[in-house]
C-alpha cells in the first residue's frame, strides 16, 4: 500500500515546550515509499478512519463533469465494498474503468481561535483514488453484503434473513482496493498568532462526536411475538462497538 | 432556483393505511419548473439541509480524474462561501472555470429491516452543481469569513480579532450559487417484504445525530485574565444553536 499521512498537531503547553507541530506532507506518494516504517504506521491510522466511519463521498467524472454521491460503505481487509441498484450513472461509470475518488471525512470538533483567521475544525479525512472492481458471482456478492452490514452494524447479518439470489441480481456490488491512500489529520487547540494571546478571547476546542440513540422498534407489525422483542445487544450498545468515538479519542 | 428533491419515507402504520411511500424522482430539472409551488417547497427543505451542516465534499476534476476534498462552508442567500490556502490544486482547477460538484449529507440513522436487503440508513443530502466564483476585494472576503464562522459557530465574529488586510491577501475565497441543486431524504423505518414481517428478527431504525461535547479551554496561556473567562453561551448552549439536530426532526 502506498500512503502518506498530513498531520498537524497543536500541543497545549505551548509556553511550556516548543510549539509541537507536526506536519508531514508529501506531494508525491514515492516519498513514502522511502519510508516504510512510517508507511505502516500510517496505514494503520489509516484504516482506523476508515473502520470508524461507514459513510463516503464518492466522485467520479464524466466528460470532465465531477459529481459526488454519498455511498455506503464497508471494509475487509485492503478493500472497501458498496453496493446500490443497477443502472445508475454512478455504476455504468464505474463499470466502463472509470477512475474514481473515495472520501471519507470524520468532524471531532471547532477550534475556536482568538483572531476570526485562525478558527479551523478538527477533523481526520482519508481519500482514495483507483478503479472499482465490480463483483458478478452470487457468491462473491452475497460475502460483500455480509461485509458492508456487519460493518455498519456488527453482530447484525447472523440475525437477518439473508439475500435470496434475485435479490443479489438486483443489485450491484463493488469493491475498491486501499492501495493508493492518503489522510489527514488535524487535533489540539488553536495555533493563535503570539500577539493575538492576551486577547480577551475564549479559545479552545468545541467537541463533536456522533452519538446514537435510543433504538425504535418498527411498530407496524401487530403480533404479539414482535413486540416481545428485546432490543438485541449489538443494537443497545452500539457505540460500545467501535463505530462511535469513545470520548478520550476526542481531542 | 431550480431544484428537485427525491424523497422515500415509510409510514409507520403500514397495516392501517396504504403505505405512504412518497418518491419523487426528476431526471432533467425542467420538470420541477411545471410545479412552482413544489419547487419552493424544495428550495426551503435543500436549504434547511444546507444550514443544518457545515462540512461539504466538494468534487473536481482535471482531465477527467476526479478529487473529493472536505471543506467547511457557510451560507448567506442562494449563495455557500468557502475558503483555503491559495496556490491549492483545487483552488487553481476553480480559478480555470472549472465546473464542480458540493455535496452535503446528513446521516439521521441506520434502518434495520428483517432481511439484509432491505438494510439502509436515513438521511437528508444536496447536491448542488456549478462554477465557483472567487472574491477578490479585502471587504468580499473579509464578508465572507464573517459568513463562514457564523454559519459554523453562530456568535462567534463578534467576539474574535477580525482578519487583517495581510490574513485575506493569504487566503482565497469562492462562492458557489445554489441554483442547480437537488436533495435526497430517506426517513421512517424499513419497508420489508410482506413474507418477512413475520420472522423472528427486530426490526427499526437505530438514530444517529451530532452532539456538542464539553468545551475544552486553551490552557496554554498562563494568565489570570485567561483563566477567569466564561465559556460564551453561543458555545455552551451550541447544540441549542440549531447547527445539531432537535430530537423531535431525528425519526
Amino acid at each position: 500500500m502506498i500512503f502518506y499521512v498530513a498531520r498537524q498537531h497543536s500541543n497545549n503547553n505551548r509556553y511550556e515546550q516548543p510549539l509541537n507541530t507536526e506536519k508531514i506532507i508529501a506531494t508525491h506518494r514515492t516519498k513514502i515509499k522511502t519510508n516504510a516504517i512510517r508507511a505502516v504506521y500510517d496505514s494503520k491510522e489509516i484504516l482506523k478512519i476508515i473502520d470508524e466511519s461507514f459513510l463516503c463521498h464518492l466522485g467520479f467524472a464524466v466528460n470532465n463533469q465531477p459529481f459526488v454521491i454519498p455511498v455506503c460503505y464497508g471494509r475487509k481487509d485492503d478493500r472497501i465494498y458498496f453496493h446500490g441498484a443497477k443502472g445508475s450513472r454512478m455504476f455504468n461509470t464505474l463499470r466502463s474503468g472509470a477512475e474514481i475518488c473515495v472520501t471519507i471525512s470524520i468532524v471531532d470538533g471547532i477550534v475556536l481561535a482568538r483572531s476570526a483567521f485562525n478558527h479551523t475544525i478538527n477533523y481526520r479525512s482519508v481519500v482514495i483514488f483507483g478503479k472499482a472492481h465490480e463483483l458478478n458471482s452470487p457468491a462473491d456478492k452475497a460475502d460483500a453484503l455480509k461485509i458492508i452490514t456487519e460493518h455498519i452494524i456488527p453482530g447484525r447479518w447472523g440475525d437477518v434473513r439473508k439475500p435470496t439470489e434475485k435479490e443479489l441480481h438486483a443489485t450491484s456490488l463493488f469493491s475498491l482496493n486501499i492501495n493508493e491512500a492518503s489522510a489527514k489529520i488535524r487535533s489540539g487547540h488553536p495555533i493563535d498568532d503570539e500577539d493575538d494571546l492576551e486577547l480577551d478571547v475564549w479559545a479552545g476546542v468545541l467537541p463533536l462526536k456522533i452519538i446514537d440513540g435510543k433504538p425504535i422498534k418498527d411498530d407496524s407489525v401487530k403480533n404479539k411475538v414482535h413486540n416481545n422483542f428485546q432490543i438485541p445487544d449489538y443494537i443497545k450498545n452500539y457505540r460500545k462497538n467501535g463505530k462511535s468515538i469513545p470520548e478520550k479519542r476526542r481531542r
